[in-house]
């Protein structure tokens, strides 16, 4: 569900770009397990002044996605207002090759990988990325994947999201994680791999697997228009951050500067 | 999709009755199809202030609801913002007996019957009806449902989208129609029957069936707790009401005076 003023700024994104982005977010939790999508439900509050115009907007945006997804828009509710805009989408698939991949199947000694640079999706990304629907499907359709999950919260949440359901804890490497040119580019005083580590809505996938499945992964790049990379591993418990050769204790809602 | 201040009022209703109205609307349009309802999932636009409270309120109508009906709620989004409380429902069912009865296969020469007495459901109904899951599943595995639509939008106006969507018209009997005690006791100088044609929100089902199965059903009232009763026939084009033996045309939006 996509709020006006709390998820998105109309007059800023537009439209169409928070029907892109409805159909998107859905999409990249159905890439978070592997599976197919197949058909979405959509409904909007819609503002009574210009609601139309904005409906047809949205409806362009949202179709623009599901039909490169090939996601069929079956149905909703539509309806008029006197509050702000509001977009919910809900997206039904299959599941593929295996089964659903869930959150909690990380075992300790598993490696981290993501699918690509994180953090500063502010700047951008966040209403133009592209869920990882195709990657989560060859990952799945060649390696066991023991977890997987999309990077909405941020990665050090996201992660925390997987040792949570799986019982484990991680050690993520302050030095491996992929920064975004986005995330650089932040002129906020806080370093680049905070962002990488806190930011939301990047919409990669973050993903658990045996040591030796990463390694293969890892020299062969098989999926296409994007690199993996080895961010972590899981270990027994906790959430660490490793830094400089050094471990501390790394907050699930972000990065701590002051524990060490 | 429920919106505050456009379809309740959060201080008369209650969160616990609009959660228990959001399980059955889209029970309802389970029941329209004769589908079986097998998971729901719910997304929530909270208030700020007060947010936890209305979202246990909230999830325990839904769950009252849903638990009567088999369905489990799997998942959904849970936000907070400065707007009006919006809550969203979608539920995935399965087709049951020969398959999903659509609003499509409506014959002109059937009779059109419907589940139970109509209009003022806005004293107190649309807030606690029963939506017809049982009775519709219990009707399409005895009887061959050419068409049928839960009465959400008045029953002019679903009659009338049965009728567009089979390419068919509808002669309503206004003598025949049920009309509920509350409409009875409306005092806005508008007469029952008008009321029972054009309130919303009634939840009964209206369907189309071949007048042999009609008669039979009539007969043989099989549906517990419910009576069935018959208002009207399809025709091969046009919105008609039946008044004092003569026929003048009705509104899809309602009940129209002046036309004779």
């Amino acid at each position: 569900m996509l709020l006006e003023g709390s998820c998105f700024r109309l007059a800023e994104a537009g439209a169409r770009q928070i029907g892109r982005k409805a159909m998107a977010v859905n999409l990249s939790d159905m890439a978070a397990m592997a599976g197919q999508p197949v058909a979405a439900v959509v409904s909007v509050g819609l503002p009574r002044q210009g609601g139309r115009a904005v409906a047809e907007e949205l409806y362009l945006g949202l179709r623009e996605v599901a039909d490169r997804f090939d996601t069929a828009v079956v149905g909703g509710d539509t309806n008029s207002w006197d509050g702000p805009l509001v977009i919910s989408a809900t997206i039904i698939g299959e599941a593929t090759g295996g089964g659903p991949v869930r959150r909690s199947g990380a075992l300790p000694g598993d490696w981290l990988l993501v699918t690509g640079p994180l953090g500063g999706s502010i700047l951008g990304k966040h209403l133009a990325f592209t869920p990882r629907v195709r990657e989560a499907r060859e990952l799945h359709a060649s390696t066991q994947l023991h977890a997987m999950i999309d990077i909405s919260d941020g990665l050090a949440a996201d992660v925390n999201h997987i040792c949570e359901e799986s019982r484990c804890g991680a050690v993520l490497r302050s030095e491996a994680i992929p920064i975004s040119e986005a995330a650089q580019s932040m002129r906020d005083g806080r370093p680049a791999v905070e962002h990488a580590l806190t930011d939301g809505e990047d919409f990669e996938l973050v993903f658990a697997i045996a040591p030796d499945d990463a390694r293969k992964l890892l020299e062969a790049q098989p999926i296409s228009g994007i690199t993996l990379y080895h961010i972590g591993e899981c270990v027994r418990e906790g959430l660490w951050l490793e830094e400089n050769q050094k471990q501390r204790r790394l907050e699930p809602g972000g990065y701590v500067h002051s524990l060490e």
